[in-house]
């Protein structure tokens, strides 16, 4: 006897090709894993007595839980003054000279004791678990000394403990130069690697290293020396690369064997098959490349002819991406960078699984993997894409448990016996 | 004593510049009407003892309830299939070969029951209350037969009636040509004006008539004949407007004095300036322009330069526009059309209750105006254009009620004398 079913759903599996759809299907789990998954009339005797409880889903649509790989939730304070000072016309350098810019969140970050800055970071993941989300990705880099990157990353982990959510870690001491070692990148980076990343593996904090490697940002070999740190001790590394210049970042991240190359709005095809060629996943970020009205769009013919997997994320951040909603993000990806709404609903689980090297356990709805799902009021999972700034979630189940259920959907359990 | 206070809002009243900011406010009801508003300080005595009941927005934002002035959302079916097709390259004309379009959604809504219209278009009506709208108008158009046009209708009247929701119906049987008159578009028209519009009015369906005037629409001489039968019948006239061509058409607004030109895209300097003279609103629509990925933009510095007010919408319909996000719709007007967060929100609040008429009553928290409020979980108005697809209401009230309450919303009724 199963511990669950679901009947009546339409299974967006996105295990083989169009979603891996199966109508009127049906999707066994037990304990925190998916147990079975097929049609209705595979189903062998009597639903109601298949498994101690049965969750009729009416008709909507069931998808993998949804994988948010790449965020920067945690967080303090707000930048909507620089997105009003960008309706009327400033750029970059007039909003760091008013005293804006990721600086400012810098400052606001350290200033927040533990308790706001854990009460102003849960409320976004509640958020993101109510709009469909059982893995978040998040990072730090908002503190840029030993004290404050700690503390993101503790709570990052406590989110992770408190909520139905899978944290992954990500240390991003190399986000921006902090303040007090202006005009001394290299020293900064030592700092990183000698003192802060060390504490942070100490306490568990760490599951993967990124950086921002650009022409504004950290150089090659700057980078290049945090990686070596990082595989010193045995991290996978990740990027934000070629945002705003063709600066060949992502091939540092193919050099380390890395995961993902995020952004990469401004990569070439020489960059592109470095990374299809050590298997480095390209994460796209609508949010950023719509807020900052970015002329530049991710080379999508190249990633899709290279066969590059394309995980998508909210990024969710008080600068360029302030969202918690995957699915507006599919809208824009569908909308700006002319991907399809299966390869949007792809990057939000099988390929955010990828890029957060997840993909035997997460991604999919197959047996054997992890029993996280998300239910939809839609009838077809191109509607994910397909609504602009709605949220459809109605359901979700984290390692087997309901966990959430949209308060005004009627989804009953049939019965418990 | 007032029937309900409340007390610790940023008032975003909309009534002078700057918002109209009144930070640490309060706001006093009288049955359905706004009382009293000003800054806390001004208060004499004890808020408790001052109305029947308290409420503390707790530093929340409150606007006017949002005026969402044109809709389509009395309809039956989804297209999904559509905006799947536009990802994948298809044209306008692909998707109508392929049996898609409008008329594939007036198949739909001929073939749906009452019941099942009422339902679906409920479900919609209750996302916008969710989203802060307390006004709403809804258009015909997905009949174009005497019987549908009418259901269309009295559903937008029944709406009214079962929500707490203002609903202003439109007449709009000139949204596209009946296919039963392929070919016969002036005797469409004869048939609109001579039984569907009769019949309409005879019912008390209609406030206001609207049609479709562009190259791919009806003429100036059709709907010339159609607003002078609105206007033998006292009704005002508004219109679908050079949204794919420089076509005119808010120059025939203007001539019959009308409430606004929907879209304008396309419209040049000379047509702008017909409707300064005429004053007749823009009624900006930036879903459909999203969606449709149009290469146009409405002239909003003309449009600034003439005085022109500039309402927005939500333009809620499954072909152009599948949302029921005002918010969404701020941010993506000022991303993409350069309005300012504070013209984003003017364009749902004072501009979108001129669009109707009923500027004199709503769009504004002024003393004597109908007590319409939505309560925002931000710190600053702006961000409600600031958040991507993100619904931050956490209360409506309307007509001195409190109507909606977002489940997650901790604001508490201090007391009830």
């Amino acid at each position: 006897m199963w511990d669950a079913l679901w009947i009546n759903g339409t299974l967006a599996t996105m295990a083989g090709t169009k979603y891996g759809l199966i109508r009127n299907g049906a999707i066994a789990l037990c304990g925190d894993r998916i147990a079975w998954i097929g049609h209705a009339h595979s189903l062998q005797g009597d639903p109601a007595k298949a498994a101690r409880a049965v969750f009729d889903a009416d008709g909507r649509v069931v998808t993998p839980g949804l994988i948010d790989c790449h965020t920067h939730l945690v967080y303090a304070g707000t930048r909507w003054r620089e997105f009003e000072k960008r309706c009327t016309g400033a750029n970059r350098k007039d909003i760091i000279d008013a005293g804006g810019g990721p600086l400012s969140t810098v400052s606001a970050t350290r200033a927040a004791s533990y308790e706001v800055l854990l009460a102003q970071s849960a409320a976004r993941a509640r958020k993101l678990v109510s709009a469909g989300v059982t893995t978040v990705e998040i990072k730090s880099g908002y503190g840029l000394d030993l004290d404050t990157e700690l503390r993101m990353l503790r709570i990052a982990r406590q989110l992770g403990d408190a909520l139905p959510l899978t944290v992954k870690s990500t240390f991003l001491g190399a986000h921006a130069l902090a303040p007090e070692y202006a005009g001394r990148p290299d020293d900064y980076i030592e700092f990183l690697c000698a003192e802060v990343l060390p504490a942070a593996i100490e306490e568990s904090l760490v599951d993967a290293v990124d950086g921002f490697c650009d022409a504004q940002g950290f150089t090659h070999a700057q980078i290049g020396k945090l990686f070596a740190a990082a595989t010193d001790h045995g991290l996978p590394v990740k990027l934000h690369a070629d945002q705003y210049s063709d600066f060949g970042a992502p091939r540092l991240v193919a050099q380390y064997r890395g995961l993902s190359a995020d952004h990469i709005e401004c990569a070439s095809e020489r960059t592109i098959r470095a990374m299809a060629e050590a298997g480095v996943v390209a994460t796209l970020l609508p949010g950023a490349n719509w807020t900052l009205s970015a002329q530049e769009r991710p080379r999508v013919d190249l990633l899709r002819s290279y066969g590059i997997p394309m995980a998508l994320a909210t990024n969710c951040n008080p600068g360029s991406s302030p969202t918690t909603s995957p699915t507006m993000m599919m809208n824009i990806a569908c909308q700006r960078f002319g991907l399809t709404p299966e390869e949007a609903l792809a990057g939000f689980t099988r390929d955010g699984a990828r890029a957060l090297g997840i993909a035997e356990s997460h991604g999919t709805l197959e047996p054997g993997k992890v029993a996280d799902l998300a239910v939809w009021d839609i009838e077809h999972p191109a509607e994910l894409a397909y609504f602009i700034g709605e949220n459809r979630c109605a359901a979700v189940v984290k390692g087997g448990q309901l966990v959430y259920r949209q308060p005004e959907a009627a989804i009953g359990t049939m019965h418990y016996v």
